[in-house]
């Protein structure tokens, strides 16, 4: 007999993520959706009255997945009750919104970057630091709560950091520099103005170059006697928005510890098998894919593969200024995401962190 | 009395540089199209019956610039003799044609990169080196020829090296990380395929990385005893094409002797004041413009200043890896091709080299 | 001695059509701005501060058009008085608006769509209509105002117009079965989210469709006994949204009186010589620009000629169901919005209805 | 016991339609890869050195399909011998070449339009025509071939004829206007020049507005006495290219007889069940699917549903004009293309009329 299927809640249902989430979520074989949480504005309005369902119709998308004809309720414990909740909320909404689900018990699995930086919240990538779950002990202690949080990074952030996970395993990565062509998902809806990017460049994306470095020294750091110690790469980030719909591109200049070559790069990269669990039902057959066409990988073309779940590298190659340059690219609104956000929750799942 | 116009002719008058080449000299003071002329088997047709009118239309450029009538010679100076002599041709053709017209006695300018290495080649940007001139001398006692090469160099690398020239002037350049997100225009017509790059990012143009540096280090270079001493810049170049028409945009890091700070590099741009002689007429109002706004500049809104002949530079900031970065952008198919070597012929003209 | 400058004000100046206005009138010969005025969040800050400025940099539209620290002003004719006033507001918020400036005396030339379908209203095109310039005073008897309110139409219906004016003065315009596609500048800013259009056709633009037919029906009428008489042609229209910056594309069928053949259509339209008096100055070189080429015209590249003023038509044709079928292409934010308004004042200017 | 698969061969196999031709049959139950062929150049290569692979990577079109490393062939029955061919050439090509297949023996499904206008070969829809198959029986008589040729019609007829084909069955089309907005894949690779399309607009498509009328009578026309009596509706056609990845946009009026509702219209299109026979493998779950929303279909956000077979139409509503008006859009290259094809096999190897 299948184990029940654990009920959820998605806030922020009708955004880009939250659209998203409901997509996974709707098939998916551990989850269910219980309830779907919006702003005041929205709430008892069904959710295919609440906002034009966005996403591209693929397999298993349709448009709002079937569940059109649900209620929107309100962000808050008391009217959507559940042990798991997904959180696409902004973050000015979310640093109220979410400890009230986890004060309540939930496992709140957040997209939003309200608790990112908080010392006792894991910034989880399950290929690069699932031990960082473990902060969620100090995080219940500390705060009292029956739930906690786990937050998914910044998408530019996660992209980076999935590429640089096995190099700084092989050999230690002390600087990155890194220019990035961001798609306008990663805005949300509406986002960017079709007026600024039909045909254009954007060189500036508010709060993003802050947050790369920041976010890409936690995830990558050890944890220590209940702590992160966070990694020390020196970062310089220069992010530009481009007209592609989803994927993130970024070019990426690396200065390794003992400087090894090429070779030795892309053996470490087709060598790397992070996860040791029973795969995770959202993980990609391979978090790297190393591409060998001269002008791969390309956002358009190879963004789909795994769902969306999987980064891709290539034109791995010398650097004159710092050793090993490479291009890196990735799902900004799935690898970068909703699909972050349930890859954690199927990880908290698998290690018993969640009811089930 | 206005001095009579020099006659020129158009080598490769149909692609997409001929027709800007096309649509600069007919309303030129001082050139005046005498010749167009094409490949083997466009020769006799009219303009506007061997490829459709490709630029927009704006002031100035109405379709064909009057000319469409005008018929379409051979690439050679017994059928198409001038003075001063327009090349759009490409490399392999270029590496015949060129000299032959230089042989009998015409100044070519040229967009083409066949002989941009040569050492007695000037690859000259007037507002950057327009001492290089004196190579020709050199080169034409040591290939007894009459006329004369100029070239221009690559798009992306004219506007790197405006950007850099007053920080090498000022400071030196030690060394550059450049990625450079470029206009399809840069590629001629038809170039780019649409099911390449619309919603797109590639993250490859063949033999650009090369030409960069190669070219910025000859511009940036010392005419010393009749021979020019290559500047010995260190350049980490990645280049990317993106779904922009017109407009070169570079994310340009870079270190300079003394570790200036952000404030000096500015001024350092703003006070630059290049050419000292009487204004050529194709010459910006000013070679660089300095952005203050956080997201400038961007290619469909700042390309076209001064006729598409200004290089922008914006978002100057500090760099935690080389010391300053910043964002440049200018028109690959003016400053950096058709505009660029009429320019050239201007300085040409004002310093004594061609008759008139 | 030139005459002196009429000040004037513009309201909404800080979206796209205020933009437009601005970077229209700081390089007009007969009037000046002498106020800006905004939405209440914005009054009192500078232009600059206000708002991003988004339109392409080409001659004269230097950013804010040198008019960056003009301070904004409420849009009420005790704040800003002036003699003429350019509205680009809001529907809702012109029908308070523009009447308040009118009856304080000022000449109201209005993008807005509040008073168009007034019967004292001119729906004013000044090659189509000129004589309902007349309704003027009908307008100022009945509503006791000192001033007026002149309107220009909806951007689609004007492009429309202007194309159908010479088949419906030289044969008579029975039935028009029209297809848009329509630029995203036409939705103002932010307008058309990236995320919808990018890639894509919307086929629905809400409310345009129903305007298309009854502005054209009013602007191509006849004035009678104080009164339009409007005309009777029957529309089928089908709007949709294309990724294109400016200029709306309209494939046209029409049913002619009398059945003309191509040459009578194509010489109707290659002799309509409609306005008599002196050239106004933001008229275009002529109103109609007939093409021959099989594939133009084209939004980009033909768009911007007399300065966005002049509508393109090509590839006219027998239609097997209608008789006559071409394509119509003009710029919606000059042609069809902001130089709309600026070539109606100079028609009341030239025929007396304003001082100076 | 699962039947044998069946051999096939690909013609064309390295352009843009032969890619979408190996990524349906490497996937497929019934017919299985035997042999790819290419034009001169080309054979002897690896697929993988021949051409880029230019599709999207999703689920099953992993670059190649895993047939990488397999070699080109040439266009020839005696160097590829096979029951089934698939057929990607260009008409010139297809014209000497598949004769030669059909009197070899193959069953020749073509997405070339070399023999689509002749009387004894069948346009064929599965769900339109399938008794159109029966003419086999007079082309094997006729021209002594022992195999067949089966065509699909043009992309922009497919759409559309699938649209009207209930409206037909209903009520009888008696006149259709259409105005298309086309995707660029359309166009194939490396089809149009993103110099052409980007930001823009290009009113005219060579060649196609005259096939999608003809191919569109024939299409819906009536097997009779052995022979296809052609459909008498009267087509006014206007073809646009668009800056769209995949699938064609239609905006569609028709004249029906007895001038029915827009619900009896509705209701035609939803009651249409067309296939009686067991579903075919690539048959979409309904050929056609009817929108509510009032914005779509959309061709980024539609045109994958049912691995791009399935037509979707909306905006049903009442035309002036001719009565009644729609939006119509389909995936040029798969329903239009590479999945008609192999949809037209199925058909064949149901009725019969392959081995196996």
């Amino acid at each position: 007999m299948l184990p029940a299927k654990i009920p959820v809640a998605v806030l922020g249902a009708t955004g880009v993520v939250g659209q998203r989430f409901i997509a996974r979520l709707a098939r998916h074989p551990r989850f269910e959706i219980a309830h779907l949480c919006a702003s005041e504005k929205r709430i008892g309005l069904r959710l295919d009255e609440a906002a034009a369902w966005r996403l591209c119709d693929r397999g298993g998308s349709l448009p709002y997945a079937g569940l059109g004809s649900k209620r929107l309720l309100p962000a808050d414990p008391a009217h959507a009750p559940a042990p798991v909740v997904f959180s696409a909320l902004d973050t000015s909404v979310a640093l109220e919104v979410e400890p009230a689900f986890a004060r309540a018990g939930a496992m709140v699995f957040s997209n939003a970057s309200a608790f990112r930086a908080e010392a006792d919240v894991p910034l989880l990538v399950p290929e690069i630091n699932a031990a960082h779950l473990e902060l969620l002990s100090e995080q219940r202690a500390k705060r009292k709560w029956s739930g906690a949080i786990v937050c998914n990074p910044n998408c530019t952030a996660t992209v980076l950091a999935l590429a640089l996970a096995p190099l700084h395993l092989a050999f230690g990565v002390e600087a990155v520099s890194l220019v990035s062509m961001q798609a306008i998902s990663g805005a949300g809806y509406p986002g960017v103005a079709s007026l600024d990017i039909l045909g254009n460049v954007i060189p500036f994306i508010r709060g993003e170059e802050e947050k790369v470095g920041a976010e890409t020294n936690k995830m990558l750091g050890r944890l220590l006697g209940g702590a992160v110690e966070h990694a020390t790469i020196v970062f310089s980030t220069s992010c530009n928005r481009v007209a592609v719909e989803d994927g993130h591109t970024l070019a990426v200049s690396v200065r390794l510890r003992g400087a090894p070559s090429v070779d030795s790069v892309r053996a470490a990269i087709e060598r790397w098998r992070p996860l040791q669990e029973a795969k995770l039902h959202s993980a990609p057959s391979a978090p790297l894919l190393l591409h060998s066409a001269e002008d791969r990988p390309q956002p358009r073309r190879d963004v789909e593969t795994s769902d969306g779940m999987q980064v891709h590298v290539g034109r791995v190659r010398t650097c004159p200024l710092m050793g090993i340059q490479f291009i890196a690219m990735g799902h900004n609104a799935e690898r970068g995401a909703a699909g972050a956000s349930v890859l954690n929750a199927e990880l908290a799942l698998a290690r018993g962190w969640l009811p089930g």
